[in-house]
């Protein structure tokens, strides 16, 4: 477990002076990684470091040779085009850099002079993936969403039996996922059958969704066959990104049997470019309550600290715009807010799971949680949940309706963390929008 | 469709003597495609191409600039370490370089002197997977087996509605794959309770079994967004390896549902390292039959030559050896065989549905078939199959039964084309070996 340090004070200020302004987002407190260039350029894409509204060009900073050890070892691996050789370095040397940036990036230093040209401007940024993704694993840690998406295949019993055992979660497509901004054409795919017995329909998706997820990017891996124990786990993660786990509800009925999602889900999935460290999320580490009647989990999936390792008290929300409203210069409305803390299963407890059968992870890797859905109606984290499965159509502000997405439509998620007395650490946001089907 | 050329014609020798050699299974009719190096060394895997019981090093002869224009272009794509890059290049440069190896390894070429020094004994190479593998996707292809298994859940309707109409298919992982001569640890998971509503038990798995698959590596993919229709879908398909998925099916029974099988089959899975190109295999191109009250399928997974393209007829042989029979030397035992024209949906198909929603195939990623049972009990693929869900004991010529696997069972499976007038064109083999779980 990550505990406060220095770069946690949060009296801290920075010389970029953006950085200081109240709820930015982007503190000398927050200091999160992306993969960036000049926006248009034919530039290499490479690490960068957010502060303010800026963004420290980690390979120009790595060739000045300013830092020492670890911190320096660490920026040396930044000379790539994505984040994975920094990420398999492991918690020592995202920590040493971390430091040695905060040190550098303070109101005061006296590196501002060698530091202050390689600042790109935010506005003048375009973004890849932060790291090459090998896998990617969604799982299904929000109890909340599981019980409202098994009611309704399931009204007696909707939560099936391993729910509270297993951090459920299966493989899903690395290729298609792409960055916020990333457009993609409405998928086709099979309908089921009017009748029983009767021939699918091959049909652009009617019942088109976004799902509110977070992403885990792991750090460092483990040597096949050899699990990572879970109070190993919290070393292991780099950090946290949004993702928008785009899902054709249609599809995916007529599918899912008996091997699970495929093509319901692999056209598309969209995360924020900046990825948070565990590092600077740790003030907002919380316990999952549970209710009493929970089972324990297994031993393996506990430890002293197993409820709050890998726990944050994130607020996320979720903002849509359309056609309609963008041609009317209307501001995106707000779908839902939703809290990770309302989750099942912590981070460690998915990573330890992922592995207990000697699955190796390897840096780069992508977990989902899965849609986070809180315990009320307004923190749905899709339109299957809002909408009741299409039967309650969702009005919004500028005069539409909504039961699932419409070609067009812009779907924006945003994550901070954000308590009295700390800086607000923000995950940025992330952005996609529907294009119509090629068909 | 592949069509026949000089380079099948059976009569056709090598100055590679061992090439020549009926039923040796690398004529200079396969050339089959890998990744080695001599065994042992740290020196770099590179491509390698098979002839006879040599390899001829294709990043060495590269740089012997001994061809032309597309085949020396598609050689040059063979300097790294995988076949990645050759593979992205397309079918045009494939069939390129196939033709000038023919050519140049067929007795009486003057390139012989030149090539003669690049071959390296495959008794003295070890390999890795031939390419790095981003995606994997493990289909469902044969109906036996889907029908074998589905009576051991439901005995009145084996068969889901959905079968005959998607080619069902779901993400595996790729970090696990490992490459013939793989040893991985019994995997340790989740069983589910003994009674309703009890605890499951942590324990290494008690049902451990293999699946004879195919494994199919895509060449030139798509872009994400754009499918490859069912016409195009053969000239993105670079080759065949003999795929081993490793099951365990104690622990997927607990953990699959709703989202599908996860740490039930992502400890392992093992392939061939030698790649048998869908060139190589144009002879043995065979119609899939079905029975005449199957439905058509939909349109965008027919074409004229629908039921062909991507179908061989290509007989797998399952064998098994345990610590007791080689230690007292005895040969491998056959537990199974069975033939890729038994199964249901081809491979054009597969590809055509794998991206019918704009899911984008990149050169490299690996495509299963899913477990190949024939229509007759000695055909299964698997123990689940040939034991009923371990109810029915398999006697071993050396006095020992298995339902499952047990620790140090190495399972082999071989893969050959043979017909009456045309040199065996072989698969090679993959064996991999289970050693006893880290609990």
């Amino acid at each position: 477990m990550t505990t406060l340090n220095e770069t946690h004070n949060p009296q801290l200020q920075s010389w970029v002076e953006s950085a200081n302004i109240p709820g930015n987002g982007f503190p000398i407190q927050n200091l999160p990684f992306a993969s960036f260039r000049k926006a248009g350029s034919q530039e290499s894409f490479r690490p960068g470091v957010a502060i303010g509204d800026q963004i420290v060009d980690l390979a120009a900073l790595a060739n000045l040779n300013l830092f020492e050890g670890k911190a320096q070892e660490a920026l040396n691996a930044c000379r790539g085009t994505h984040l994975n050789e920094l990420m398999a370095l492991g918690q020592e040397y995202w920590s040493a850099l971390r430091l040695a940036l905060s040190r550098a990036l303070r109101s005061g230093s006296d590196l501002q002079a060698s530091i202050q040209p390689l600042l790109v401007p935010q506005a003048d940024a375009e973004y890849t993936t932060a790291a090459k993704i090998g896998d990617y694993t969604d799982f299904y840690i929000s109890v909340h969403h599981a019980t409202a998406v098994g009611k309704q295949f399931r009204p007696d019993n909707p939560l099936l039996p391993n729910y509270k055992w297993i951090p459920i979660g299966y493989h899903g497509r690395a290729s298609s996922i792409g960055v916020s901004g990333q457009q993609f054409h409405r998928p086709v795919g099979q309908l089921r059958p009017a009748t029983e017995g009767g021939k699918p329909e091959l049909s652009p998706c009617k019942r088109l969704d976004y799902e509110l997820e977070l992403g885990v990017f792991i750090g460092s891996g483990n040597e096949l066959g050899h699990r990572i124990k879970i109070e190993d786990a919290p070393k292991h993660i780099f950090g946290l990104c949004i993702l928008n786990d785009w899902s054709a509800r249609d599809l995916q009925a007529w599918e899912y049997q008996p091997l699970g999602p495929f093509l319901a889900k692999n056209f598309a999935s969209t995360i924020s470019p900046w990825v948070v460290t565990t590092e600077a999320l740790a003030p907002f580490q919380t316990a999952f309550s549970h209710p009493a009647e929970d089972p324990q989990p297994l031993e393996y999936l506990s430890s002293e600290e197993n409820s709050k390792a890998g726990a944050y008290d994130l607020k996320l929300d979720v903002l849509i715009s359309t056609e309609k409203s963008r041609s009317s210069n209307q501001q995106p409305a707000k779908l839902a807010s939703s809290n990770f803390k309302d989750a099942y299963w912590t981070i460690a407890q998915m990573v330890t799971h992922h592995t207990v059968n000697g699955c190796n992870l390897q840096p780069g890797d992508l977990l989902g949680s899965g849609t986070l859905s809180g315990p009320n109606p307004e923190e749905a984290g899709s339109l299957l949940e809002m909408s009741e499965g299409g039967k309650k159509p969702i009005e919004l502000p500028w005069g539409e309706k909504r039961t699932f997405l419409e070609d067009g439509d812009e779907i924006i998620i945003k994550g901070v963390c954000r308590k009295e007395g700390y800086p607000d650490i923000s995950l940025g946001s992330v952005s996609g929008t529907v294009l119509k089907a090629l068909f």
